[in-house]
């Protein structure tokens, strides 16, 4: 007869298969299906979606949990309780019906979304998206009685779990203050370089070529992953069989490598994640922020470092066929192009030091939207004037570039925003401790060496999945609680030493 | 309220929608997961696979089956019921430990497999193949109870709903009387015309075109469906996103063409079974031969007539650069390479001729296994008498090309085997029908146009889904039961005509 704990282990492990299964379907969603197929694939996946939410929500795991508390359990074994309880009261707070309406209005705002967008049509977005608003408040006041967090906090706790918003906000303000002048100051000096351009004809074999050569350097499994191509950059599949994606111009390939650097550094802690824990919620990843951590850190931190950049820029000079005297080609202007900063409109092709802001922004704005202070309405005002507060740049009337450029709030995602800077701290802040630790990782970086950074990322983040907070991860990989000053301080060195 | 119709087209909605998203799984673990993803993925499948039987075989079902029979129903829906029925009482009449035991024993089998046959070991694979083949005599002992076939019938009608092995038996015989003599004169006089060879330097990315380009010319849906590569070529995928492969030697381009056009007749009755019946038994394709008939029809019927080949030979030399005057590019030869014939050890790479020797003689094996007339230590002798007796090749020692060359036994396939040859002799038949109901078929064929061929099928086999039995089928569309002459006239016309 199988305890409690065996019991519950035993159905999170079939979870965990269905969710593979599902998994691998998303990826094909995005990355092979033809278009015909998706009237299908949404209805086959729902269902599927829906089996697995009455698994995770089944009334047996809430026995099963109870049953569990008179166990003699080691250390990770209640970490695993304490997740699927987390988890559990999380899926199983929501009344049915405000799921469902939910899953309605969003599926139905995000696809008014596209046309809208193409068309810079605020007029018709409004309405669906204040529908959204609606239900992601009335989510948020259940979530809120449930856990006694502020209406925002309830939401975050949902991707950054430990999180608050009173944190957000004192982190977030040294940015504000620091990095408007900051940048205006990088734009200066990066003024003085003029940058040189490589060309526009990049056949799109070569460029996947140097991507998988890249991958290969960072230490990516490819007998338990693949590299592919969507619409836009993902990390998808499973553990044991990491998709990672990117996108291809011929025009520019600058952009791609990078991209898949950056989904390099997210499929490395899928790859090292807790083995034999599978469908187990104490082996998956802490945080949508630690995971960006992971990616940015490998991008920002290890990838557009003058070491690495070193190492690359042969490596793509040879994948070319191009030799450092040809205009744009040497070292120092491949390094200006790919530590370049510039006040754009758009938040995902922003760099490293001007992102904030646009996170900052959109922070901003969805906190005062969820707490009831502004309405659905207010935005395209606020955004211009947060824009010419934060980047010098007019938004009024742009629509399409300006508050209607992301799909997040449309698909109903509302405290997520804040993660893809709270990962940038981290990033700063665990490389910081990666380098205090290894004194020549740095050194190795500039020999295209990453296994002795990717095996104290795997002894510190990625093999402890969820068995840690993201305090205490933080804490134990770092030393200290996350703290601004790390990013601060690589932008000042990186840009301005 | 739901009557109860109503409510079994809604729970095979949703099985319809799960084994959609395993369908695609088992296409992406054949055509693009790598090798170190495979356990993972096969757990998965695994965990998948049981919550869809449980649905299928749900005691709910064969309560809603009773009630349904009060309603009024119109015909598709009376036999969406008669199909559903006959289903239900296929998943359910098997004891679930018969189940599991042939599943952990096929699956050891299949897995020996590989390994047997790469190191000619027939002493290793012996026991196992015996517990599979005991296990599968149970299956078939349970299976007639409950029928009233006999044991081997019993096993044929869940690929072949309707057949009797009194039938095949009637119906090979005169292929076993015709076609030993027939194949050394086809032999005879194709040896009088040396075949040339084409090289054997192509590229894949020019074979890949051309059989694109070939898909599309039948008519493949590039909106609903994709070519890829595997190790084995099939069609998988959902009838709204068929996926089928091929496979590539850069040695040859005569073989993978041939198998995307078979691949692609399969694709076809997919892409052309009724809409908006997803998941409803009345929609899936009639049986394993009928879905043969199809892939046979376009490889064999149309794809290697004369006419048609006179349209492919320019295609082919266009697509490789190469002109008719370069040895071997002629029409002339092109045509004898893809109507060559010899006596091969392989079944898969037989010609059409000699192929069905293949499937008689296993076919005569398998029944006899399954009556308990002969044991699986019977096999290498068997197999060899019947090679000298059909193709007069001797395979005494020769495992590998001999009785372990085909992995169905191990995987617990028994009543397979005979569909291939029905699906020939079906493909002739309904090939012969079209032929008359449109009496410039060839000549469309000989300008590539296969819409009027195309249109026929989808309106008198693709159509038509699972709404007749097979031999209504037959008879609907080509005015009689299945009847072996089509196919042997077909034979004597194309190669001693």
């Amino acid at each position: 007869m199988k305890n409690a704990y065996e019991q519950l282990t035993e159905h999170f492990r079939k979870v965990g298969d269905l969710s593979h299964v599902y998994s691998i379907n998303a990826w094909d969603e995005a990355a092979m299906m033809p278009e015909g197929g998706g009237a299908a694939r949404g209805q086959a996946m729902a269902t599927l979606g829906v089996v697995i939410h009455e698994m995770q929500s089944s009334e047996k795991v809430g026995e099963w949990l109870d049953a569990s508390s008179n166990l003699d359990l080691d250390e990770w074994q209640a970490a695993n309780i304490r997740e699927i309880r987390r988890e559990y009261e999380s899926v199983t707070c929501l009344p049915l019906d405000l799921v469902h309406a939910t899953s309605l209005a969003s599926s139905a705002s995000e696809q008014a979304w596209r046309k809208c967008r193409a068309n810079n049509d605020w007029q018709t977005m409004q309405p669906l998206l204040e529908e959204v608003v609606n239900l992601a408040r009335q989510t948020a006041v259940v979530r809120s009685e449930k856990t006694g967090l502020s209406l925002y906090d309830a939401l975050l706790e949902t991707y950054e779990p430990g999180m608050r918003s009173k944190k957000v906000d004192q982190l977030f303000s040294g940015l504000k203050e620091f990095l408007p002048d900051f940048v205006g100051q990088v734009m200066e000096k990066q003024s003085k370089t003029p940058l040189l351009s490589l060309g526009n004809n990049f056949a799109i074999e070569k460029q996947r070529d140097l991507g998988i050569k890249v991958m290969g350097v960072i230490g990516f499994d490819f007998n338990h992953g693949r590299l592919d191509v969507s619409h836009h950059p993902f990390c998808g599949g499973v553990q044991q069989d990491v998709r990672i994606t990117t996108r291809y111009t011929t025009e520019n390939f600058v952009e791609s490598l990078m991209a898949v650097i950056h989904e390099t550094g997210h499929a490395m802690y899928e790859q090292g994640r807790p083995k034999g824990w599978e469908g187990q919620p104490v082996s998956v990843a802490r945080s949508s922020g630690v995971h960006e951590s992971q990616s940015l850190l490998m991008e920002m931190q290890a990838g557009r470092s003058p070491e690495f950049l070193k190492f690359l820029a042969p490596v793509i000079r040879a994948n070319f066929e191009v030799s450092d005297v040809e205009p744009g080609w040497s070292d120092d202007n491949l390094h200006s192009l790919y530590t370049h900063v510039e006040r754009g409109l758009i938040r995902v092709d922003a760099d490293e030091a001007t992102y904030p802001l646009h996170v900052v922004l959109r922070y901003e704005i969805e906190k005062a939207l969820i707490g009831g202070e502004v309405e659905v309405a207010d935005i395209p005002e606020l955004w211009n004037t947060k824009m010419m507060q934060y980047l010098q740049r007019d938004t009024t009337g742009d629509y399409k570039d300006g508050c209607l450029q992301d799909v997040h709030w449309n698909a109903g995602l509302f405290g997520y925003f804040p993660t893809y800077t709270l990962g940038a701290m981290m990033a700063a802040q665990i490389f910081a401790a990666a380098r205090r630790a290894m004194p020549d990782v740095m050194a190795d970086l500039g020999q295209g060496d990453f296994s002795h950074l990717l095996g104290w990322l795997r002894e510190n983040v990625h093999g402890k999945g969820s068995f840690y907070s993201v305090s205490d991860l933080l804490v134990s990989a770092t030393g200290e609680d996350l703290n601004e000053a790390f990013f601060v301080d690589h932008l000042k060195k990186r840009y301005l030493g």
